[in-house]
């Protein structure tokens, strides 16, 4: 509780990201800064339902951190380089970071596995958000590195489609996601907070997180919920 | 086993409804209280694949219980009062209720969560079907509260759906659902039993199950399939 | 490793059935069979990602097998026989067989549940794939007889569907099916390998393996993904 | 008007089919039949919209008739007979025929082309409905036989599909359409009029189109819909 | 051409709606506002290309005009007052309104047909965007009213929908449109200006059609696409 | 017919594309080319349903000629060159080509339009396949520039795609084409015809369109399609 204290009384844009990351996951749930987000005007910033979390520990299967965005092409052919940009981007990895692969529309390309697992556990990357298939399953869940992806496939990338840009801003599960913007997930999903929107989501989620405490304990306490949510205003 | 007799002797119109869950629960599947509406001439009383269970204990996903209604309309603004008859439906549920919400076409809505399962559990309803996404899905889980739904989203319905009408026919999982009706939902999906059925289904559903234990036990025996069909006629 | 030895000496289709398959569920993953087979030039041998095991243990969801297809037709009738053709098939399943159901692009039909299962798993068959939902989902986990499906609906398939052909081409999650080609599942999906690429694909795809092994040592050693990658060339 | 009057004075069921005919045709709009149909509780004899009209001229493009279905079944192989139920069916059309094609799912099959059209309106067969691809369609326009389709493909149906049965139930734009019934088509899409709807249903038609013509005469002349509409009871 | 001169002279905010309507007709097409929008960051006002022109003269199946906007629920019964708030807003049209009915998700609604057109072109309405089905269509293309559709189908709205509120905020064809704001229509699709940038949009987009006017004609006389794209910079 | 007699006389790779292309159009329809390559074994040649032309004159909305592939990436950016190779391909048309574009899963790109139908025709390049949407879409009919598109929409491909390859294979409506194929529409559809195959199939081509006149003669004459196909074996 003092943690929380000491981030609302500075701004948090003075903390480091390791300190903001343990902030949210430690206080913040993926519906309650969706929540501010609304609030705030900013009603597309969660993903869509088909991205899903791999890690079957529901309480454990999410992250926090920072994008970095990878740009894939559909290719019926295999490019003279088919991994060179894919190769570039995963050993540029730095700590803190979260792979997040742009949307494969035609839903038959899976280029997420074990090795790109590894590579990125190795160089400190929390997270992978592939809106495509993915592969290696079982091999990722025991080294326990949080991906979320919309299927799962055996097939390579390799002729089916292939890293053409890294850093630009892309559309992962219908959101646009600039590199650097601030990625929560949870088993409810995953959000993308807005570089500009970041410091006041963080300073009013908590309040939000408060009030729904204290619905709760109220309705167990036997009032109705008309009466609760005059109190509180949110459910 | 002597209970179901007892029931078999009595129309079940006599009894009370948490005797008729039970006796429900005890003996019947979902799957064969599909093949026996089937027989009857009613052939879209099952829910539609994409409504799954959330609880994560696969025996004990489900429910018995007796359809309230709700019907959403999308919007794209922020109405007056948000949550005033959705308010009014939750305050009003009694034991035994199912919460059945209308289906969302649009996949971008999460009109339940964890409050919405709080007050629903404290007021005796027995479960929710909600043909849209849902949120606050661990939560849920650790109170144990049945819930079937589409998805799982991060975002609040407000801004997005608003409850119009409640208690009212509505198309749920591509189902028309009246309240009252009985709902049954296990592992395998829902199913939703006319008002006019009900007392035939519970009647016929016993002695389906009886063949079906009858044909595997002859064929785990080692008779053919051919042989065991013709003998009692179920598959 | 010298199980791997003897057979990459002889050619796998002077073996017996049992052995190859024993070979390759202990040497391999349906990942590295696909890569193997793109490398040949198939590349349309991979089933759809709709298609998921249904057994919860994802290390040992899968099998090894050969197809035996079913060619279903959609109905909306009973016809006079709705399960002749069906219960042939059915009971002339073989040791080291895999039902493998044409695809239903309706999504109404269950044509799966409990009781072909036991027939299946009592004549030896080793798993089956659906192309459509499947039912009696608890029991068919309790008996531990691998199956995957596009879905869950507890509806039978009498008067929605009929078997009318078996052991002809069919299509299964897009992937052209013939009856005795190899199949191979596990957590990442179905790998359907023909006939005539068969013997080939057995023997790359150890080596493969072990040049992916080679990779994962050498990146958690520190090395570049780079710089593995030129030194071994699999990704 | 005068024949009107008489077969409102009669049963229709007295009449033959060429004179129901062609009442339907000079007097209803397919419209105006859903209305009705709604009215006597039958929601769901509309067929889906993807089906359309492929006859240029939109005042002339439908027809009215009676339905001869026809059951399709998809194949990934060419059959003995490929065509053997096909051509006995189209041999044995009879004046006022239309030919009924069940859905076709998988969207890749054509199975109406010109030497179809030719036999069947040689045949007397007033019009098909094919809930799949079409081909041949220029000459099929030159020779102006009425067909809706769901699209316009070149390819063959055989190795695609084939025909198994005629005469049975079966759903076409999602609608059960079952042989003999009423199939009414004009530029607004196609109505099934159950068997035992259809004395009914003649009858009130004409006095709902009666009050649609005086609806229309007062907004004309300058009243507002809401005292029309008060006045009549139509929109 | 003095018109245009005369309308970037002066701020068209100081002109009344139907000088600006026949100014936009006149000098610009839907593609080239669209491109101004772009300019001007605002990515989502085309609509869905689901929605096409029902009139069949593709020079003036458009129109311009200013929003009403419609919101409807799907419902599966009768409500007590069925069309009660959609005559409340047809009685309600001005010269130069568009109706703008929202997205129907479930596309089985056709909430406008002959009736609706007649009141709304006697209240000298322009056209309507209705982002689900339409009926009587050859009797509103006979009265030459232009109307967007996604579909056609013969079903009337009561016991389908029902209108619950006008000139909110709505979604139609992907697009958030308010009551007011510029609807502009041709043969290409429909584009949505909004409030805000009306002023900028229309001084902009004469000048981007000047370019492309330039464009085609040095293209015609011989040049290369890169010396006229260097030259001019727009495609 | 002559000129029929001579190609079959002469290996038509003797002979120049024009001859090719006349001979082609004078005397084949898209259906019948497809019936032959299935009789080859290449199922998969004809493109999907969702491609049709732009040009209201069915007898004259098509074209043979050979193509010229595009690869496209989407993009949720402007990139620094957003034309460049787009405007390379568009300068190095030669007379007979078709620009085909790959297929566009998003469907928000429109990347045909006035200006490039005006360089492709200026060049000699008799057509375009665009498996996305279209704009300036009058302006294209007036021309008379035969395009098949998948949609029409009013934006541009600045900020929404780009292209980043053409003559590579790529896949059009889910057919794989390479640069130089023979590509022939009219309004059934678009096929696409291998290289290796192109000579077999214009040789039997001839032989199936005789069949079938002769076959519609028989039937015109009054004999059962029964008695027709056993004599020509076409259907």
């Amino acid at each position: 509780m003092s943690l929380i204290q000491k981030t609302l009384d500075a701004p948090t844009w003075t903390r480091k990201d390791p300190e903001i990351f343990a902030f949210v996951k430690d206080n913040f749930y993926v519906a309650v800064v969706c929540d501010i987000l609304d609030e705030l005007g900013y009603h597309h910033q969660a993903m869509h339902q088909r991205l899903r979390p791999l890690l079957p520990d529901r309480k454990n299967c999410g992250f926090v951190g920072r994008a970095r965005t990878a740009r894939w092409m559909e290719t019926d052919y295999i490019p003279d380089d088919p991994y060179g940009i894919e190769i570039e981007v995963m050993d540029s990895l730095k700590p803190g970071d979260v792979v997040v692969h742009s949307t494969d529309y035609s839903g038959r390309n899976a280029p997420w596995g074990e090795l790109m697992s590894t590579v990125a556990k190795r160089n400190g990357a929390v997270g992978c958000v592939c809106d495509s298939q993915i592969r290696d399953c079982v091999k990722i869940i025991q080294m326990g590195f949080p991906v979320y992806c919309a299927g799962i496939r055996p097939v390579d990338s390799k002729g089916r489609a292939v890293m053409k840009a890294y850093d630009v801003p892309i559309s992962c599960g219908e959101v646009i996601v600039h590199t650097g913007e601030l990625i929560f997930a949870d088993f409810d999903g995953i959000v993308v907070v807005p570089r500009e929107a970041e410091q006041e989501v963080l300073q009013r989620a908590q309040e939000k997180s408060n009030k729904e405490n204290l619905s709760r304990k109220d309705l167990l306490g036997g009032k109705t919920l008309r009466a609760v949510y005059d109190k509180y205003g949110v459910l």
